[in-house]
């Protein structure tokens, strides 16, 4: 087994991608994220120290305070001591390599890196690059992969449907832009999901998309029908303006979620969002604010599934 | 009793402005502030574990290095971890609305929140929507109220003078752009204070500002005259190039204290600043330095009430 | 003995520049580091709990991203509080002095504060300032010094080298702009190395260089001759463009340091440079990744180094 994320003893090493990752360990990932949401009862998420004495590293070469809030919230939980540092502002502008930046971090003994780069492979080649005592998590590169992300959708989905084999779900939206969309997609036909479908316009998906597994969809109605599950995109502020969409008004109009859309999908459906929201261009706020969103119950899980990743890495040896 | 601030059991909830808290509320923010001044013996703060395990989120949708920095060496020496946020540079600016940002951080479980916004009545707008168990204190709002520095300030004149029954106070400058003078004077009038004194020219004074139960004057001479506190306000260097103000030079002569307007107060009087001062606008260096100063221990105590009011809000039920 | 540096008991009371500093106390820096770096055999820094209660501020006037976090790093491992201060888009802006803008730091009761200042001078006239039992760490001021950079590049020689007094050593590189060079050679005179050369172009050296006890070169062939250690300095992008560099390119191929230079070195020399580096201008890849190069060690032991400068000024009474 020849996979970059696991050590020779199959343990998780690195989180980059949901692609590839064998269904036991999203399994366990899930279980363990499940050990620290129950700590308290249900809501409460108390501080442990797993990780203390350990640093972990925020390496942010783009710019996201909610994404990196995320992180540190959960090092903290775990006790770790964390560092917070925006390098589009530093070394790389006084013309450093991104490998002689890492390398600098690495010999600061840093335990855990979480990286966010504007590159797709950014987090690999740096995870190809650090001693094996330190672990990388991708908190999100270009276009690829935002594990994660992909990960609290999946603790989502399990918390509130128990089962991914019985699933239809869909992820609607801007595909083609979306490290979401790619490590939901491999997330949940890991996870044995036996339908999964994208809707969007044809500008916004990438070619030969049906290679990934899933169903092509232009068109809300016959998309959504009878869905238990649908995974809402962001649609960048950049891309309203370019020549993919006519305007937000009418990507509204058509692929915006609305409840008249939503009475497509089964009764007990649920609805997610990665975040932040654009109200009134993917979603609408009756909707977002709905019985059927649990939008702000995958933040929370969130949390919880990053303290997961993060203890998993820890504990490999 | 349908306070904002207050919960149903009586106790402080959050701490959005001064106005309207009931006098024991006050006055125990203040007795509590002294516990931690005490601790080791009157100088030194010590770290005590009253909010570990416990998140608090410095939001500053408005830039401010200072007080982000008290109420974080607050909340640390009270052990908690503190996470601190700039939404200016973040999701606001992706098309999330507050309320949004706020449910998010909430999802997070955050414990606490620090709120600075250019807005007035932002705190109480978060405070309102957030849930029970999550405690919002106002870092400042606008125009409207910035309640933790008028506590200090209170703190600052009771541990010189006692008691607030026989004093008189003069605040001196710019009240119409000033929350911190609207703090103030409610806390002032709340304890009992029962001549509090605003010295301003006209352009600088909000209209009928006699209808918060203060003498106005025009004149330091007569303002400052056998007064106790004097209550130095922050001219704001956006206000110097205005049309409410000839300049800064001529401001400093007319209401820049000096020793000799100094002069006039009683041979006791204390002399305080929010800070950051500006020499020779508001404030001359002699006086900013000299014997009746008590500028830099309004800093010291304000850490102790700013741990007051964290650990008064973690403990309400 | 009149040394800003030292206490009335002759312990270390801040740490300004390597001019001046006891032999004794430069040595037991590197004792005390090596402490650190020993915790856990030889490559794992342990968290240790000297600093806690503490609160070291990182007072930043000028941006650095790698020398705060390294700071951070090692107070963090120490157990301290950690405040960071980018001041330069803070309170000075507002109009508010640097000594007003220490003091009241000093009033929120920090115990050690770490300096980072674009005017030479600028930690010296902070520590001359604060109170006594407040430590100022010099983490760069202006062309003048940055000793810590230097105590860890002794830190390094010593583990390499062993002794100082049999030891040739070349700086190389613009010793004109730099606090690094300086820093480094006062250290080496103090720890007694017999022959500090540098080697520069004359437009990158400071008048009357000799003075400060080194041997002055203009060629690297000569001067790199028989050296037990080279330590290149960094060359900012700014004088690039400026007057005193022809381009980039031709200073690399006189002072660039290549395989083909390093060869008139001693066979068992070793390379060092503070980062971040430019390759290809100061320095070669396939020297800076060669096996001559401790440039990584000079990183970690950069944290030891700073932990210990840290915990013998919270030890000093």
């Amino acid at each position: 087994m020849n996979n970059p994320q696991l050590n020779k003893n199959g343990e998780l090493q690195h989180l980059l991608t949901t692609e590839g990752l064998p269904v036991h360990i999203l399994r366990s990932i899930l279980d363990k994220a499940a050990t620290f949401v129950d700590v308290g009862g249900g809501h409460e998420i108390k501080k442990v120290p797993l990780l203390h004495g350990k640093s972990v590293f925020n390496v942010f070469f783009e710019n996201s305070t909610r994404t990196r809030t995320t992180f540190e919230i959960a090092a903290k939980r775990l006790s770790a001591d964390v560092v917070n540092l925006n390098i589009g502002s530093s070394s790389t502008s006084k013309g450093e390599t991104l490998l002689d930046t890492v390398d600098n971090l690495c010999a600061m003994h840093a335990d855990m890196f979480v990286v966010r780069h504007a590159q797709s492979g950014a987090a690999h080649f740096i995870a190809r690059h650090v001693a094996p005592e330190i672990h990388v998590i991708n908190a999100g590169d270009g276009r690829h992969a935002h594990p994660t992300q992909a990960l609290l959708d999946m603790y989502t989905i399990r918390h509130y449907k128990k089962e991914f084999h019985n699933l239809r779900v869909a992820i609607v939206g801007d595909v083609l832009h979306s490290r979401v969309a790619r490590s939901q997609i491999h997330a949940l036909t890991t996870l044995g999901v036996p339908e999964v479908r994208v809707i969007a316009p044809k500008t916004l998906l990438p070619a030969m998309v049906e290679n990934l597994g899933v169903q092509v969809f232009h068109d809300m109605v016959q998309g959504l029908k009878d869905v238990d599950v649908i995974l809402m995109l962001r649609l960048q502020n950049e891309r309203m303006q370019g020549a993919a969409l006519p305007s937000a008004q009418e990507y509204f109009k058509y692929y915006g979620l609305t409840e008249e859309k939503l009475a497509f999908a089964r009764p007990d459906a649920i609805v997610m969002h990665p975040g932040p929201m654009n109200r009134g261009v993917e979603i609408d706020s009756s909707v977002a604010d709905g019985k059927h969103s649990v939008i702000l119950s995958q933040v929370t899980f969130g949390i919880a599934v990053r303290m997961a990743v993060m203890s998993m890495l820890a504990g490999a040896r």
